[in-house]
């Protein structure tokens, strides 16, 4: 599980950074949240196949997070996608980007299924697949505007092969049954329990992506005990007034968010094309919350299972 | 008059090229020729800013020319733009752009006054200026499509002070009325003419913009002795069949085109991405018509007066 953040400006682009887009990536799939314009332009620079997105997830209907949306399907239709998408977005998106001509749902090769998002939800789940599941929770924005949190699920615990075949177990049917709970014969007519030979599965992992937003109730909920956190930090401290006037955060405000729901790891994104320098910001938010850093396009984050569990 | 193609590329962007569009920068003002993803962060690129841009004319409503536009519209908004914007396009675009959230008409602090072009129309003169005036023809594409040609209007004789001095005229009122055309009285009680002092302006210039469409007399009509042409070239010769049953023009027929018009210069862009290199494409257009090059993104091309001219 990796993530990388394909545009980590605000509103505009600068000559340094994009608009706002991450990727997800994980074994053979990506999750794409928000998806500025330009954003596959930035897949394409670091090299992963819009092909591979399973699912596209929109926090709200402001331009610089969804304008990207057409181009990406037009290249989708180009390359004769056929397999599905999920778009979970703010329910009026469906109705909008389909009249545009070229992307119109027939002109598609591939069917889209909507997730609507209605103003007044609290929280949803609203993507499951086998390994992960995605939540949405409304955030406090100009607009309806919600966070997503990328929750994997438990993992099944695995065998010690070697202490079991050392306590006689070397069957299949038997590794099967101590998965299921169940004691097995071992060598010397002893039985050998679960506890014996299983290794419980890592910790799940997660991934909190929250922008644009004042610090609310609905990121902390989202970032509670995340592995990384990925948090909109528009302004520094100098702007927190028009941090709060724009419904945007500032980067100590995010660093409180990240230290409040005991994130492990934040991500300041979405930046101010005020800022050249990001320093200020990041020092800001290091005051409050250590392990924070400023997100850099185009690298790879990877989401490490929770050191101090097992 | 400066030319500076921002992208070049059909269909998809690559790592490369990027999405049609060109900029036609002349003393404080820009007129842009297509619009497709990625337009206003290549105008940053190259220094070019969007407050400058007056007039924005759009050849046809498939995404790769289009989906930039509302980006843009959204980062003169950003910028508290109030000047008035003309945006020249078929018509259908106007209903569409500004359905979005966040570029809704009533949301944008300047004024758009839309320029409809209706499918049918053979050929208008759709922006004016003192300088210079905008003409669209249609050409022939899968879906209702248009070429553009820039049209410098003729520019007045100036006077040779220096020799109107020599013959005795200095006064202000005699120099006007020599530019109208009146006869004046110089020193030694000769009368000097305006044909002896005047100079005739530069001939006009001209620049065609010309893409998806396949080879056909709107493209000849509006490159007629143009300064310089911008025509596309999807494919090569290989794939001629293929640029006729998609619509485009091979590098050929960019190339015959130029030729049949009498252009001065031709830029060959909108290639497919399945061209890495453009060698074959610039040497099959050179056959034909030596002038013509690759469309180099963010170059600036100057329209220089006709050198056989005067």
């Amino acid at each position: 599980m990796i993530v990388v953040p394909l545009g980590t400006s605000s509103a505009a682009p600068t000559l340094t950074r994009h608009l706002s887009a991450t990727a997800f990536v994980n074994q053979g799939y990506i999750l794409l949240f928000d998806c500025g314009e330009g954003t596959q332009l930035r897949l394409q620079q670091c090299r992963l196949k819009h092909s591979r997105i399973e699912a596209i997830f929109i926090t709200h209907l402001h331009g610089d997070h969804y304008f990207g949306l057409m181009g990406l399907l037009s290249s989708m239709a180009l390359a004769r996608r056929t397999a599905r998408l999920v778009i979970v977005a703010p329910e009026a998106l469906s109705r909008l980007v389909h009249l545009l001509p070229g992307i119109r749902e027939e002109e598609l090769p591939f069917p889209v299924e909507y997730v609507p998002l209605r103003e007044g939800m609290a929280k949803a789940v609203v993507y499951d697949r086998p390994d992960l599941y995605v939540e949405a929770r409304a955030v406090d924005h100009r607009v309806f505007s919600v966070g997503y949190r990328v929750q994997e699920k438990p993992r099944p615990p695995r065998i010690d092969a070697a202490r079991a075949r050392m306590l006689g177990v070397t069957d299949y049917t038997d590794f099967v049954a101590l998965k299921r709970g169940q004691a097995v014969q071992g060598s010397h007519a002893q039985m050998v329990t679960p506890e014996e030979v299983l290794i419980p599965g890592s910790a799940p992992r997660a991934f909190a992506y929250v922008v644009d937003t004042r610090p609310c109730e609905g990121a902390v909920q989202l970032a509670r005990n995340a592995t990384l956190l990925m948090h909109e930090a528009t302004f520094s401290e100098a702007l927190r007034k028009r941090a709060h006037d724009t419904a945007h955060s500032t980067a100590r405000q995010a660093a409180m968010v990240a230290k409040r729901a005991g994130a492990r790891r934040l991500l300041l994104c979405h930046f101010s094309s005020r800022y050249r320098e990001l320093d200020t910001l990041v020092a800001e938010a290091r005051a409050v919350f250590e392990p924070a850093e400023a997100a850099e396009e185009l690298r790879s984050y990877p989401l490490e299972p929770y050191a101090d569990e097992s």
